[in-house]
């Protein structure tokens, strides 16, 4: 299994328990557990291949990442893990922005890496544009479907941690694309948690 | 005219029904009523299409599907009807009930099959896969555009019932094409009916 | 520049202006404002490029339109501008009717001219399909991300409006193309004022 692989495995874990904790939360059963966690896993990845023009999308190919997602929201949804979460009010807070933001990062730079394989060259515009897609598609789904208004619209810092992440593995895609996407998504991944942790304040309209 | 079309086209019916009872339920207008049986009629074969980059959608080139749905949204909303709908609280939950599972069980293998013509061999999973989103692709759309939460993560069986509705006609395949989506198609309307009937309980989140 | 080009600058300030209003209104972040004008005004493009096989869509390879889009609302977002609106309780409103409706006249003609160049056709049902779907998928978006009901399904002749202005725009398609799309944007934004200032009343389901 390459190292790829790997780390597209670990976003769709991250995602699918930030979709299965959200399900847990607004009281859906198993099946809607197991339905919303391989939505948020997979949905990103699925707007980036229409757009991209990749039909069938990988995720109806390879069964492996949505039964993957599948199995972690089960997990996710065992009434251990899920006492777990209600222990503490924080608790579920924190998980989901934590996985939340480990998916957005992961799939922000895999979008960027896909756009560039796709295409060929790369179109610095076209690969943030769709690294963001990839990495906010899948849990504007989520919120979407939960009824709730998408983190991408109402989080500080969420739609500019995914665009700097994309930005920061493209400036440093020459230093080898492993080590740009490593670096690019621990960008996203870091503002992202230091903006929910320091409350970053944005304008808001009155 | 083929028994496949006129599949498609009972189809199209149940699910238009659905949309339209849907949206006078949410006290739309006769535009919104139209709108929304058609979008819920053609919206799942619309994201079946662009997975399978068959585009423009065949319902973007066949005008008869669209103008049928709207057709039938528009008989729905005639007073008589409506007032029919309203005469038993009931009858009103029955109806979305019946025509949803209707449209769910046709659309799911007429899903399969595309998946199946379009690629040229029977890859179990990518037909499953496209079977359910074809199936609950329209009723997602329906339920979102309405603000109601969407069946798919509220109903027990609901996607369950499409699976295995789409994994019946794959096995059942070789026997026939046409058996294969009828017993299939029934399966997943018999199971969505039961469930709901029997209110078959499933483990939730407390 | 050309005056297609002029023209479509001119829907994507007014869908990003409509699309920033509404974020506003719902109190949303400097962020949340410029991506929702953004998505607002280039949501109904995408749609329209990955139903007609055109991938990346438009606005995915051209940065020029979703930038002018973010600026446009960040504009909005300035206090003296947001006072204005805010300055009269029907302000917000008008703007918001306004806006909504120059973006939807000139998407709905430019998605049938797409329908047309892409095809090589003029296929009458398929333009119509496109030009609609294209002048009211940002919209449609715009309401799904702010958590409100969608205007199409709420207001009296929004649909109606787009359907006519496509057909209008297609009829007088052999006196030239120009002409025959300033003619359809012109017939679309009347009928929405028309319709909104006279509180065209439609039958509704009691």
């Amino acid at each position: 299994m390459s190292i790829f692989v790997a780390f597209e495995i670990l976003g769709t874990i991250a995602f699918a328990i930030s979709g299965a904790v959200v399900a847990i939360s607004k009281k859906m059963d198993i099946f809607g557990v197991a339905i919303l966690g391989m939505t948020t896993a997979v949905g990103g990845g699925i707007l980036r291949d229409l757009i991209l023009g990749i039909t069938p999308p990988a995720a109806f190919q390879s069964p492996g990442y949505a039964l993957t997602a599948i199995a972690v929201s089960l997990l996710v949804f065992l009434p251990p893990v899920r006492r777990l979460l209600h222990w503490k009010e924080k608790l579920y807070e924190t998980a989901l922005l934590l996985f939340d933001a480990i998916g957005l990062g992961i799939f922000t730079v895999i979008g960027v890496q896909t756009a560039y394989i796709a295409r060929g060259e790369l179109n610095a515009f076209l690969a943030i544009f769709v690294g963001v897609v990839t990495g906010c598609g899948g849990g504007v789904l989520r919120d979407m479907f939960a009824g709730t208004p998408p983190y991408i619209f109402v989080k500080h810092f969420y739609a500019t941690a995914s665009i700097l992440g994309a930005v920061a593995c493209i400036l440093l895609w020459n230093i080898g694309q492993m080590p740009a996407m490593l670096l690019g998504a621990a960008v996203t991944l870091a503002l992202r948690l230091l903006a929910a942790y320091y409350r970053w304040s944005l304008p808001k309209a009155k």
